[in-house]
């Protein structure tokens, strides 16, 4: 789908102009040309693109998906590349989505090139469709505003994630489980995910606030440099998250060896009480004390106290040397 | 609620004058003013932060708590973000407080907001309340006061943090258990908020001693800087202690290992003892040696003490050989 | 084997000229000249090399094989060194295959010099024999051609890695072996050899890209750029890929262990139920319960009955403190 | 106690002058003047200081103990700090003494301040009052030698660490106890401790070898670049002892585990072989064999025999099977 | 020793000059003297040194050892350290002999100085004696051959670790044993004292290629590139060589764990196998049981085979349960 916005100063609003008046369209110095393609097969956008004047490496980048958030000057446009980003936890996983959004931005028309609709694009689009004053303060700001949409998306995912930490570190202390261990691999394959889109993002927001391009107006820097600041943060926070996670799969393995520590412990207390008495009775069981036997003097009364004697008081000298040892 | 402190050369220090004059009372050049904006909602606050003429940008960041410190150098004022910092041990965990404080500084005014009431902030107030006199050293010089009370606040907490990692090593050593892995792992949480904190503070005290701002005297730069090294130490503390921690966890895990090697070896012997003994005593048991049977030849007195030898000398033997393989 | 491609404009293009002329045909500045030596012998490829001029040290460390990419800088010709790469999994490990290519780019001649036919100069070969226009563009756009090619061969590379990580990483949530350690080390190594490999090779289309070489057309740099992002992606890639396996080899440990912990639960839980009922069955089974002596009210059916009682209960009870402590 | 030296070029060096003299001296810019303040109280030293005319907040600096070295220029003279380091073994920990010595270098004056006696300054101040020569090269050279004694201070202690670590290590390999790994931590400590104070120190010697400074010789300047190439070496050292640390620390593990699985390996193959036997005799202890049931086939002489070749047997076909898993 | 070579064109090669004449035959800005001083005690060089009018603080460093690659520029003579390296495996550990070269090197002469006999050295005088075309390209020239010497004695060190490593990673992954760790542990040792001798050495060349020096020749600096590219390269291999070292390290510790998992499998399946089998047989060997008690009904011929029933059908069904556990 192919959609376009156009604003004449002093003119209502036109929308969806047939494409080929684009470039005659954007002779007018005043005016602002928004375009932009959804989905649309190369063949249809590719002919469009070219009327734009664009450079043939340029609008192959744009037709081709790379998923990788580049800018590049080609003097009198720019081309740049963001990224759309979904996460959704889904049973032991998480579900990742990444998708491309293209941009050319001249000095009066923006063209967005995406194949799946992404909702940061949809709310400007209404926005500017409701009220032109969102228009005419020129190209440059329509892309801050989408690229505004765009990051804010990105906070309630850490958030998420945030919370799935907390939760798992909960279970590292209290239950560890094979499962505990896949969700806090996963969470660790979506922060690296995540940190892979936001860091040549933050890349692109820096150099759109700070360098001199020809399209954006220098008073709309501090717009993009809040966006940047927006995504330093998110790569701190990012950090700190992986930080996180890394203690809590230390943490787990300790956990789990500490467990496995008291379930040693259990077996040995056990194994240690119950193996001498096992043994003693087993001797006394041998057939040299067989009643008719020669070795009567075995099986007298007295004998057979002293024996119980033993096997109340060996359990409890072990109880009191377990306790030294700090075992129970 | 909103407070202020005016001091003009000459006149006492007036208090609490009503919002609306703070416009005109900043025309005077020789004069001081301080607002504090303590927990008043945002529909106070932006009208009267609006007549100062700060920009929309920065109001709605004051107003919105973000958490993050930054300095922005908007011309004739400064938009600075501190952090308040509040750590407590609290069972296993800590409690963690973190508020934002915002300040704009003009040439001869400062405005502060903050949501939750800020000892630092108070003390300040309380001391150029008292005396005119640190008041009249400028407004650059109020910021100076409490920022540095703001930072004096962070050490007790990182000695608390020291005391609790000396404490935990000292169980780690002597009765590793799993409260002293959570405790581990909120010392690491703490450690890596503080360090969130701090890093982007340094930054902004960096640049209040480094950089020439039109609101801030250059000969009162050395007091920033004074600000900037504390920060640079409690960084490389914190830093330390990080390391130190994450030598803690390491040495936990080994120490665990080590103890389950302890009781291992302690299963190991016994049931190496106990069971060559059971089967010899069970072996003996079979019915085959019964009195009546047809094998008298194997119940004689001599095998008997053949087989009391045997009981006897076997774990002697073994105590030997344990002995050399350095497991008694 | 050495061949040759000669393009002088409005000319058809002549192939496999003899050696001696090579000097002479590269005086003409509107023409183009491709010399490519596969696996030929140091003594004929050395005249010819020096013919053209080159250095020696250039001609030397063409001759030899050192496997780094690199690029010097000799004025009127570039040295540049590009590795072509070859992964394949062979059962556990990987079969690692680096070979170099040596090439010469003059102003209007590139000479390449490799010891193993490589396919990405095969194709440029036949696209540049098949129609001029791809010579006419000069010697730089060969070179591009022929980098293009041998890059976009690590992608599929990159790409059976990835799936094979995905496949270890199954086996180390479900089946833990000795077998998935061996290959997550050779995956380790494959990504450490490709690491190598990708960063010298980075920095030479980096330079490509970005400084003045009297070789290469300022107009033709940005197709180096290309190859440049597409390197510098390929790095990230790898990184992560890294950092996965990193955190795969993590995961298996502490899976192992958790595996471990079920083991030993288990044993525990039998040893602990069962030790106990042995040592009762053991104990009425001495010789003191003879029937024929004096203990007869030890073997009574009441005695008996309470024994059968303590088998059944002792294990119920103990079931119960098992859930207790989460081990069943 | 003040101690002080006083040199004028042709005169014989004077002792202990008294300190309201100080500011009249330094006048005589042919003299060189060093003043030695060894645990003075601050009453006593402040106005002393102040008579100097050093800035307020350098004297504070120099009243308080902060232990962070650090360099101030304040234009006619330098305020800088350094560290005096003592770490001692201890039983399993280490003793760990940091100090302070503050210093104000002016053109022809040296102000050291110190709260304990510093043998470096001991003795250079002895070497000074021995031969006068040594003042008049000027007081940037007393710095130097005071420097200098200083920090050949620390490679024996470096030294200590290094046998200490190469101790470790062979208890590590041959008899890892608790003991060890307490070593271990401490040792990781000290190289902690020492970092921190080596990295800061070496970057104030590089300013003072690298700066220009009003009250430093330039000439000098190669004597305080030749301290900083030992702090260089100095801190690569303890970097090589930190990783050899961490490398011990990670083999420790290893080598408890290592030991774990020999006795775990003893403990099954104990029990794999004894545990069927067990069963075997209590199998034929049963009662059903009684000589006067009715299952008097199972208790015949050839029964007896295969019984005990399947004893036999059974153990030593193990012995193969263990030998197979090389578990033996 | 000293010996001595002095070349001034046209005239044949003088060999073993009298030391003394050293400063005049320097005094001819034709000629080349090489002067190499093997462990001769520092009485004899000193004064030699001193004639030459070195520094006292760069005669001091060359006399005595301090293993530290440096490079100090003197103006008219450069002071260079370089190392050399001999690491040979002996045992389980490695014999690490590293020893210092040092060079003076002026515009016509260089001044080698060491305390044993290096080969690099040796070869390179052997060639200069040869030929006197090798003498006569320049004092640098000399530096260039045997720098180059030295470092190609590196490569084979590099390969026999190289070596090292897969002989351990095959044992880590079939046979890991308590020397394997050793020997891993004495690798780590010796890639980090190659580590600390290549970098120092590699900025040396570093500067040797890149800066403007007196004693240099501008075009011989392109030798000195040479030498400083092999040394990235080995840096870069010894990096790769430590991560390798490392993941083995990690392998070693999940082999070890993987296998005692094997073998708790082993003791957990027969514990658990035969457990219940001896209580069983325990529980009919009690004396309940006795013929000529009162429970004849338990030891009749069907509940003896009803028992033998459940002894085989016990372990059948535990071998199911385990398989689904994947334990077999």
């Amino acid at each position: 789908m192919i959609r376009s916005l156009y604003y004449v100063p002093g003119q209502p609003l036109q929308k969806d102009l047939p494409p080929e008046n684009f470039p005659k369209l954007i002779q007018n110095e005043e005016a602002v040309l928004w375009v932009d393609f959804i989905n649309e097969p190369p063949e249809v956008s590719q002919p469009i693109l070219e009327e734009f004047g664009f450079h043939p490496l340029a609008i192959d980048d744009a037709l081709q998906e790379t998923h990788v958030p580049r800018l590049d000057d080609w003097g009198d446009y720019l081309y740049i590349v963001l990224n759309y980003m979904n996460f959704e936890p889904n049973g032991k996983t998480w579900e990742t989505e990444v998708d491309e959004l293209d941009i050319f931005l001249g000095k009066n028309y923006i063209v967005t090139h995406h194949d799946y609709p992404i909702s940061a694009v949809d709310e400007t689009w209404v926005v500017c469709d409701r009220d032109e004053r969102n228009v005419q303060e020129g190209a440059d700001h329509i892309l801050y505003r989408i690229a505004d949409h765009l990051m804010s998306n990105y906070m309630p995912v850490v958030e998420k994630i945030d919370e799935a930490i907390d939760e798992i570190e909960d279970q590292v202390f209290n239950r560890p489980s094979h499962g505990t261990l896949e969700k806090l691999f996963a969470l660790k394959r979506v922060l690296l995910a995540m940190r892979r889109i936001i860091i040549p993002q933050r890349e692109v927001l820096n150099r759109l606030a700070r360098d001199d391009y020809q399209v954006i107006d220098r008073k709309d820097r501090v717009f993009f440099r809040d966006i940047y600041d927006h995504l330093v943060r998110l790569h701190d926070l990012n950090e700190s998250l992986r930080d996180i996670v890394g203690g809590v799969q230390d943490t787990y393995l300790s956990s789990v060896n500490n467990r496995m520590n008291e379930i040693m412990k259990t077996l040995t207390v056990i194994t240690v009480l119950f193996m001498p008495l096992t043994f003693l009775t087993g001797y006394f069981g041998m057939n040299f004390f067989e009643p008719l036997g020669n070795l009567k003097e075995w099986t007298t009364t007295p004998v057979f106290y002293i024996t119980l004697a033993v096997i109340f008081l060996l359990p409890i000298s072990m109880f009191f040397w377990f306790r030294r040892r700090t075992w129970l």
